[in-house]
Parts: structure tokens; sequence; C-alpha cells
């Protein structure tokens, strides 16, 4: 592939990153939603994109959009490309855009020259990966896996709607979504690919454009409540205080010192609530959410027991009450070897340096392992800046992107034909 | 004085303290502030007790409840007992109005066991201390002592009402407020004793029921505010964030232990706020209030630099920006040796132990300072518990306060004869 080609590839995945980045449910800024106007509206646009790369395009019952281009041998089994066309609420216009728009601007690229693979690409823009609308992450990729259940049929949006009604109305006809149990079976797929922005500043940090996913790394989320005693800030010697921000306090302390102990673990107390909350009042009662994420469980695990006995410490050295709830906890998701293993030939001959990095955020590949091997592409956004309108990628870093995902078709396609 | 009639004065005083307590500007709560409607019934009904006690009531221009008993002969100084008769929102009974009417109650006692005192005594209900309606403390003992300057004058309440506005309707004339310049000359006066109730837990902690104040601490007041970079949770490894949340946890806990260090100091973060504040968020920016107290404003100066000096350190060493503002600093309030002393005695010679402790909190001595001697009895409160209606002091307390005050009036009768 050439480097001038490569560049006009690059900008014409700009280009479509812009358009798509201006379809939204809201006037002044994108947000785009599981089945909101906006989504109808962006899979008619990227259908169009497949269309003109060559894809065969349909929407399932999830309103997960899917291009498919078949292999020129028949049985051969399929590869799925893909991330989600839904955003958060103020977004930036590379997460889930860029995994679903590159792979188009990829598969028109080896079309141009004569590629042909021995394997069929599903090119998947799943309807839900954010959470946003249903407050549940991943409604798309497990419509289309086959792992959505009645629980998530039944959530409710804010006004009340459930899952299933809004799927129903989006298909035009009732029990739509019960049609297909799943898109493919287990042994119908070679693999998922997602190429996904970092969300963090690892890349960046080392001057590489891309990197390879090792595992996405589980999560715990729990809220941690110290309960103290309230009193007047000059008339209560520290001695005799039951100060339970103080208390908080020295827990965060611990918990981040207790993180950097142990990389890759990332603990972060995002929210904090005192109670009574004023100046000249010590405070009685604090309440703080703890996220643990480590891409192997035993020591995500071992971080909790740790953390939920350092509560009790702090609380109990202070004359403190404390409450530590789990309130989620995802298991990680390792990335298959074999892939990862071309992933990485693709990203060292492209850029001469590998690096593998755990995932701390979920991705639609959460979802997907259940069904499929599944590996990811890490692409460089600057600042490390995402869920936010600053969010970007510059055109050298999705031309690198492009090429790496060009480059690791061919080598699975070599891989698969031997 | 005999203990049954002692008794049966704290149930009178337990009394008063009841019926002034409903004496309120709202229905459900006890909320009496600078000049409302509560106030000018309380100052009705307290002038009504101080009239049976046998005192000469008056009310200044500044809305302040003056109650005199002249000396037995003529030329004698005035010594000043008092406390605030304005609360804060949703108050105890005790805060401000026990410093009023114990007095009263004392008085009555001594008239009726025919004791005449050789000075004159004035029993004043400041009618501003907390700060409520004016976001400004001590309006009424600052009207009291001379001390109102223009700036008061000019605040404004939360309708738009200036002090000056809200004297003039509440004197029915313009510029009343203008007629005394203060109730007293510093020649015409021999003290002022103040009778409150701790506030803390530092009485209850030793099992006694009264303390003499030694001084009044110094305040500073600080907002502290720490600035990083707002990032996702699951993807910004430890080493590479710059937690504004962290900053202000090890802020936090830096600034307990060195007050530990030093006691009586008192250091106090209340308020934190968090930016954007949410569970997947590396906080971006977090606020935070700070209120030192010291009786030395040497040591309390020291605290301040050696605070301001450790908020820079947490922030260098964490790649964070602080700003470190400091938006209130009052001096401290030595109480008089001379009157402390000899209160000292009676409270020994009623409950044999004493116990000298500073006041943490502000009271109308703080202003009464710059025109006369001041002396404080802190009066033990359950739980340390004030500002809210759980406030609580027993009887035997109350008991034992008005001996002590009856004790103190007699020693200084003496003192003053001699």
């Amino acid at each position: 592939m050439k480097r001038d080609s490569l560049a006009s590839a690059a900008s014409g995945l700009d280009r479509l990153l812009r358009k798509l980045g201006r379809v939204s449910d809201e006037e002044a800024c994108l947000t785009r939603t599981f089945l909101s106007p906006a989504m109808g509206r962006a899979n008619r646009l990227v259908g169009a994109w497949m269309q003109e790369a060559g894809l065969d395009v349909r929407e399932d019952a999830f309103g997960n959009l899917i291009g498919r281009i078949e292999a020129h041998k028949p049985g051969a089994r399929t590869l799925i490309l893909g991330s989600h066309l839904d955003t958060v609420r103020d977004a930036g216009r590379f997460d889930g855009a860029l995994g679903v728009l590159l792979p188009i601007i990829v598969l028109r690229r080896l079309r141009r020259e004569g590629v042909r693979l021995p394997f069929a690409v599903e090119v998947v823009g799943f309807s839900e990966e954010e959470g946003v609308r249903f407050s549940s992450a991943y409604l798309g990729s497990k419509g289309y896996a086959g792992a959505m259940r009645a629980a998530d049929l039944g959530l409710r949006d804010e006004n009340g709607i459930s899952v299933r009604e809004c799927l129903q109305e989006w298909s035009g006809r009732r029990d739509a979504w019960k049609t297909p149990g799943r898109a493919h079976s287990r042994r119908e797929l070679l693999g998922y690919l997602e190429v996904h922005i970092e969300q963090g500043p690892v890349l960046e940090e080392h001057g590489l454009a891309c990197g390879v996913v090792s595992a996405i790394a589980g999560q715990t989320r729990a809220r941690v409540e110290f309960a103290g005693r309230a009193g007047h800030a000059g008339t209560t010697p520290m001695a005799l205080r039951r100060d339970a921000l103080a208390g908080a306090a020295e827990f965060i302390v611990v918990s981040e010192m207790l993180a950097k102990m142990r990389p890759p673990l990332v603990a972060t107390v995002g929210r904090l609530e005192v109670r009574p909350g004023a100046a000249n009042v010590i405070a009685g009662g604090a309440e703080l959410s703890l996220d643990i994420r480590h891409p192997a469980d035993g020591d995500r695990r071992e971080a909790l027991r740790m953390l939920r006995s350092a509560a009790d410490r702090v609380a109990h050295k202070r004359g403190l009450k404390v409450s530590f709830q789990v309130v989620q906890d995802n298991p990680s998701v390792a990335c298959s070897p074999g892939l990862t293993g071309l992933l990485a030939e693709s990203v060292r001959s492209r850029q001469g340096k590998l690096l593998l990095l755990p995932s701390g955020a979920g991705h639609d590949g959460v979802v997907l392992s259940s069904l499929v091997p599944v590996a990811m592409l890490f692409v460089r956004c600057r600042g490390g800046v995402s869920h936010n309108p600053e969010e970007h990628v510059g055109k050298g870093d999705l031309a690198a992107s492009i090429e790496v995902v060009g480059d690791f078709l061919i080598r699975l396609a070599r891989r698969n034909t031997e």
C-alpha cells in the first residue's frame, strides 16, 4: 500500500467520522442513544457507506447495522470487525464510530487493490454499548450474540419505555427481537477485531500510534460510607472527633497507595459526598464511590479484600461506622492469543515498537468473547481524553491504524489459506 | 444558698428556657433572627421577666434588650452579664438564651436573699450574634459597644434590605441607630461575664458541669482548591494520573495530623466538592474549606503557614495546581486574668475541680473585649451538641451554673468593697 493513498484513506476516514459526528439527537452536541431518531439516521448513513465499499447491508432486530462481504469460497468462516454507533451525552466523534468506519475504509482499499479474502467479513455497528438510555451497557452486542436476557428486555428508560417495547417499535412488528437467537453459531466464526480509541494516556506517553490490548480488565464498583459524629469545628478537640471526612480521606490515600504498588491495578474514588458539608461543622458522614480494575480477576479480588479491610481498620481506629457495599462486579476478558499475536505482528511491522496494554474500559468485545475469539487494537487519542467533544485522533494515527488493520487481514488470510 | 431553693431556681430557669424556646419565626422549629417578629416577641417576654426580677428594662436602637439594677451607691461601675437572643436556623433553646436568662434568675435569688451589690448590673440580650440574616456575626454587640461601622450598616439580607433600613424600621424613626455611640464608656464598666453552653464535648469528657474559658480562639478560614486532570477511571494508569481528589485527601490527612500534634490547635475540613464527581471519572477538581483555630495567634499563624506549604508540596508532587485563599482571619481574644481568676475560684468552690479551656467558637465577648475586661463560663451540654434541637443542658448543671454565677457576684462585690 502506498503512503499517499494511505494518507488519502486517512483523510477519507476523518471525513466520515466528521459526518457521522454531526448525526445527533441534540443540536448543540453529539448525543446518539440506543434506537433514537439519530441512530436511525446514523444507520442509514453508515449503511450507504458500507454499500459503496461493496458490503451487503442489513439491520438486525436489535438495531445493529451489519455489512457483509462473502468469502471467495463457500463455507468459509466469518471475521467480525466492529464497534458501537451509540454515544454518551456530549460525546466525541471517535469513541465507537472509529471501530465501525475504519473497517469500511480498509475493506474499500483491499477491494481496490484486488485483494480477495478467504474468509467472510462482517462489519458491525452495534446499537448500544454506552449504557446511556437504559443505564445498562452492551444491549447491541448482547442482541447480536444471542446473550440478551429477559431482565435486559424489561429494563425501562426515564420515560418508562422498556427495551422490549423499544425494540418492537423499532422493528415495526411484535417480537421482532425474538427472531434471531444470534447472528452466528460459534463454529461459523473466525474472530472479532475491535478498533477503539485508547481513552487513556499510555500510548501518548510512549509516543505510539497503536497498541494491542492484552485483556479487558475486570471491574468492581463499591459504595463506601463512613459515619461519624457531626460537631462544632471550633469547640471539638482533635482527640474527641469522629470525623467521617478525615476517615474517607485516609481511605482514599490508602486506596491510591495500594493501587500504585500493584500495577496494572487501578483504584479510583471519583465521587465523594460530605454531610452536612459546612465549613464550620465536622463531617458526620462521607460517602464515596470506589472503582477497582485489573486484567487479572484474582488480583482484583485480592485488592478488593485488602481495601475492604483497610476501610474497616480506618473506621475502627477512628470510632466510625463503615458500610462497604459492592454494587457491580465484572470478571476480566482475556484477548485471544492467536488473533492478538497476529495483530501484534501487524503493529510491530508498522511502528517497530509493540505495546501490549490492558483495557481498563469495557468494550463490545466483553460480550462477543462468549461467542468468538476477540482481539482489540487501541488507537492513541490526544491527552487520553474521551467522552468529551475534545476527543481527538490525529490523521497520522488514523493512517497507521488503517495500515495495521489491512495488514492484519492479509496476515489472517495467509494463515487461513496455509 | 440552700440546695432545695437552688433546685427550684434551676427548674425555674429551665421553664424560662422552654418558654423562650417556643418564640420562633418558624412553626416547626426554633429560628429567631436579627430584628425578626419573633425577636420582638422574645424581647417583650424576656423584658417582662427582667422586670419581675427587679430590673429596669429598655431596648437600645440595635434591638438589644437591656435590664439594669443600679448599685446601692451612686457612681459605681457596671458589670455586664449577657449573651444573645437570636438563634441559628432550627436551633436548640440554650445557645445564647442561657446567658441572658441565667443572670435574671441569679439576680432574683440575690434580691430575695437581700444581697445588695456595690456595682450596677446590666443584663443584656444581644440582638444578633449568629450571623444568620446578614451573613455577618455580632451585629448586636457591635451596636452596644459602639463598634458598628458603615460597612455593617450597608449589609443586605436575602430580600435586599440593609441593616440600616432594618434598624430604622425597628426603631420607628430615621437614624435611631445613630443615637447612642455606645451604651457605656470604658471607665464606667467593671467587666463582662458571659455564660454559654460549651458547644463541645470537653466538659462532658471530664465529668464537669462548668469550666472557665481562658481565651476565645482566633480563627482562619481558607478555601483550598486543587486542580488536576479529569480522566477515565479504567484507562488511566495510577502513575499517569493527576487526581485532584487524591491530592485533597492527602491534604486533609496532613491537616488532621498537624492539628493532632499541636493541641489545642484544631483544623477542620468540613466541605469538599469534587468535579466532575462521577464514579468512573478521575477527579479533575476538588475544592475544600479549611478552618483553623487556636487560642494563641502566633501558633495559629504558624499552623496556617505550615498548611499552606503542605498544600503546595502535595500539589507539586502530584502535578496539580493549588489555590489557597484566606477568606477570614480573626485574632484570638484573651479573657481578663482578674475576672477569670475570680470566676475560677467560684467554680472550684462549687465543683472541686477547675478546668480552664479555650473557646473554639466565637462569642459576644469577642466584641465586648474591645471595651471591657471579659470572662466566660462554659456549661456542659449533652454530647457537645449545639446548633441543633437536640441541644441539652441537665437541670443539675443549670443549678451548678446558677450557684457559680451567684458566688462570682458575691466575690466580686467583696473585692470591690474592700
